[in-house]
């Protein structure tokens, strides 16, 4: 019987010293900076999108070696985005983690460098993840999808529209194509790109495609219920800011209750995505059920 | 008989209808976002690392087009490092170009996503540039460079030495460790880059390698020698800024006369890794010369 929190243990602890590994010891005239970056990347967390990675590698038969270097990347372009996101002329927003952010520690200049390094360091594990058992036109394809999601097209414009849109009352559609930029497209680079890395055919990385849609809106749903109804102790962080705030969430538009039936809609989704994969899919199922049910 | 006022003339042109393509179209929600990465992408300015990219190519006999996607590439990193260096919260700089900066027009939260998105989508533009006559191997192999040189261990850290080390005194070897880190990362990833990707043996690279860095640091001493030197007017930008906050400079470590003396030096040695390679290396001399002589 498959279980869950041992994978994601046992899982957690690769990403881990992998992520250690990827980024450098504070040494030398610019160790402030990899200080602050080591505070943010090294501060735990669910550690989800680098799991997917792997999860997906897996799923298709594939080492979770050849998904390592991907699996690092995305967690550092996520921790980029969060610390930038933090900074006072963004969310403004001052415990991550239940931890101060960033730039309450190392100021803004540091923070912003910070996630500038990440960010680029991140394209740098990635494209030195390359071995004998890779090839580099796969990894490549990965870098370019990446780039792709993390971008002006994908989770910047996300964020760009988040903060464009504060205030503004929004449609259940124009949420949808918010948060699949927002933090749709990291997640479906992660699931897609393990998946390609681990050998993947191109019809299961179509399956397993849908499957990361389904998942990152079930993620985002769920996290809009969080900020409604847990306590700043239980999330490590400020809640009900989004409601504060005005900005546009699912439980504001469609009520509680219908969040949560779309949440549940969008697991049973992700599983049907999944028929066909076997038992090696049985990571990838249980993190759909576990992202919902964290909270409902 | 090489001119090099044709030939800059000519790849700038090639250079900007590129990067037009590079960058999306101002449209959709996001359409704020994509205005500001244009405003400061198709600003001008000298185009010398995209130029470097494509003169260093075709100085190993390699076409044009083989090093346009780094060209793209290393044009935007230029750009993302100049909108974040310029933040209220780092140099705060009101002028770049003769315009107004980035977070003036746009605040600074637009200003930090466009920085953000612009080196994101640099690694997208050179990801996608393989292409039949030039190996996944070999762009994978520029991508993992490019990323070293703009990231914790090049430019970002060159960055932080400066803000830090602002008013303390530095020894000349010093200030050469900030610069090949702060500057010459990015000159020199986009010759070698260029070189890899015309089909440059490993000799050429190390002679290249030796030219692009004597560019890299006579480029800086020629720039310190302009701040104190060159008025507003003529710079685009405020001058004797550096002066102003006591950073060291190399004017006022070794005075302006030995300043010169190291540049024209710098020069020399450029030009001397560069024998052997015949005329088709007229470019990178020239540039070389030109980029000493535009105020000596």
């Amino acid at each position: 019987m498959f279980d869950l929190q041992s994978y994601l243990k046992e899982r957690a602890q690769l990403i881990e010293r992998a992520l250690k590994r990827s980024v450098e010891e504070p040494t030398g005239a610019a160790a402030r900076l990899h200080e602050a970056m080591r505070y943010s990347l090294l501060a735990g967390g669910k550690r989800l999108r680098p799991v997917l990675a792997l999860a997906s590698c897996e799923a298709v038969g594939g080492k979770v070696e050849a998904a390592m270097g991907l699996a690092c990347a995305v967690e550092m372009i996520h921790t980029y985005s969060l610390i930038h996101d933090d900074l006072p002329c963004m969310d403004d927003d001052d415990m991550r983690r239940g931890r101060p952010t960033n730039h309450k520690v190392y100021g803004e200049a540091i923070a912003t460098l910070a996630g500038d390094a990440l960010l680029t360091d991140a394209f740098k594990v990635l494209a030195l993840s390359a071995d004998r058992s890779t090839s580099p036109a796969l990894v490549l394809e990965t870098v370019a999808e990446l780039a792709t999601a993390a971008g002006a097209s994908g989770m910047v414009a996300g964020q760009v529209i988040d903060l464009i849109g504060e205030g503004k009352s929004k449609t259940v559609e124009e949420l949808e194509e918010l948060h699949g930029k927002k933090t749709g497209a990291l997640f479906l680079a992660s699931v897609r790109g393990g998946a390609r890395l681990g050998g993947a055919s191109a019809s299961q990385i179509e399956s397993l495609d849908a499957y990361a849609r389904a998942l990152g809106l079930a993620f985002q749903v769920v996290d809009d219920l969080l900020d409604v109804q847990g306590t700043p102790e239980q999330m490590g962080k400020r809640t009900q800011k989004d409601f504060e705030r005005g900005k546009a969430t699912y439980p504001a538009i469609l009520g509680v209750e219908r969040s949560m039936d779309l949440a549940r809609e969008l697991e049973t989704r992700a599983h049907r995505a999944l028929q066909g994969f076997g038992d090696r899919a049985d990571a990838l199922r249980q993190i759909a059920t576990f992202v919902v049910e964290r909270k409902l």
